[in-house]
């Protein structure tokens, strides 16, 4: 299996949390990381326009921002919210460069998966003309069904790219998670699927440590793990994705070291187990 | 939608873990529940000849053993190791009078899905000779795919379904239990499915917390989340499933309960929110 493309190298700055947007920046470019996504966290202080000025001073390619989603609620009141959240997050990703915003669908414990997953797919359709004036595309990035309660709806791969393909719209596709995926059974297939119908939008990497000390902020490196990375990120070629390799990594243990030294961790990481 | 038939509660003995076998015979006989399903640990101390006697002396039915499976492994030896430990466990469960013995499949997590289950596949054929011959079936029991890693390849009732098809035996089937499947897409058909074909052994209920505390240890009871039990149970009836509806709830904080107010609490989530 061939080395991933050092080029291809973005880093969430959700995964360094406690640096600022500044020293992830300053960081990310002396150690040569090329694509940086960032996570509304990292903003919010500063604001989007002049965390655009910021991004726009440094050479490196803002690839997503994250992140949008959130639609299902069995009230309608709520659900008109959602939308004007996301309208806000459109706004503000196009504020900051970035061509992509990340969707966590949402789920609502309180009614059928089935109506969530409508909920979702009508609330992406509404803002795709808003998304496509301000050239961000929306990608549903399906999540893992332990978050199948509260967090996403949209569990499979399978089930983003039907939603993705019925909407049929260049602003929308969907995001390859692998710690989300690595157990759909046919996600060699469904990957495929995605980059046939152009639906294949961005591609996130970390590892699955077994078991998760906990189930939100316990994820491995690349490496840590058993998510078979290389035959994953060989279907993703397969399919014609060119785009960044994101790292995106929510770990206690990562966060509490010192964040230099785990940068340079990732981009070996990166390099030799993905 | 209908009430569950009082006669069909069954509960598991590690569902309240703190008794030892014979309290939980004596309290479950005392509050009128009809079936029990056994666990290993339960039986541990005094053997399965010992306890099998003692279930005998009560009037309830022995409803499942559990728990077998953990077929794959990348070494040889530690595959023909396991296999042993099943002809064990069936013989254990024929002592105890069990006529379904429970399989949690396992998951290697140095080799890929597909080939553990594979090797999931390969066990179970070799153990049906002796499990006929014992009179004991073996239920597979699909696990959430949060479980992927090293206690189940097996993470769907499709998965399931298309095992227990090729095997084609009458001493093989599956177990559905909400917790791990609810959130399947296509649950319905693959209920409906595992009735037609006369695979569907037990059905096992309990409910998801949104979001749990733990990723092993926090089980809710009937009514304490988002599980449509309701709706599942009644496709399960609608597959022509008659048998007992199990109780198995892996609950630090109802292990901390008085355990007869707990059965109380069972009971009464039993008769109205499943």
């Amino acid at each position: 299996m061939q080395s991933p493309d050092p080029q291809k190298l973005c880093i969430h700055t959700i995964t360094t949390k406690g640096w600022s947007l500044e020293e992830a920046l300053d960081q990310y470019l002396a150690h040569g990381v090329k694509g940086i996504s960032v996570w509304q966290n990292a903003i919010e202080e500063m604001g989007a326009k002049k965390a655009g000025e910021l991004l726009a001073s440094y050479d490196i390619e803002v690839v997503s921002y994250v992140r949008g989603g959130f639609f299902p609620s069995s009230s309608k009141e709520k659900r008109e919210e959602a939308l004007a959240h996301n309208r806000q997050m459109i706004e503000d990703a196009a504020a900051i460069g970035a061509p992509l915003l990340v969707l966590v669908c949402g789920a609502e414990p309180q009614q059928s998966l089935e109506e969530s997953r409508a909920q979702i797919e009508a609330g992406i359709e509404q803002l795709l003309p808003f998304a496509r004036e301000h050239k961000v595309k929306l990608g549903i990035e399906p999540l893992h069904p332990m978050y199948a309660d509260t967090r996403s709806a949209i569990n499979t791969l399978k089930q983003g790219n039907d939603i993705a393909e019925r909407l049929e719209d260049e602003y929308v596709g969907v995001v390859v998670d692998v710690y989300h995926l690595w157990w759909e059974e046919n996600l060699k297939a469904e990957i495929l699927r995605a980059g046939q119908k152009d639906n294949l939008l961005a591609y996130h990497i970390c590892d699955w440590k077994y078991p998760p000390e906990d189930m939100l902020n316990d994820r491995g490196l690349m490496g840590d793990g058993c998510i078979p990375l290389a035959k994953i990120r060989s279907w993703v070629e397969e399919a014609g994705f060119t785009g960044f390799h994101e790292v995106e990594v929510f770990s206690h243990r990562y966060w509490a070291m010192d964040q230099e030294a785990y940068l340079k961790k990732i981009i070996d990481a990166y390099h030799t187990k993905s």
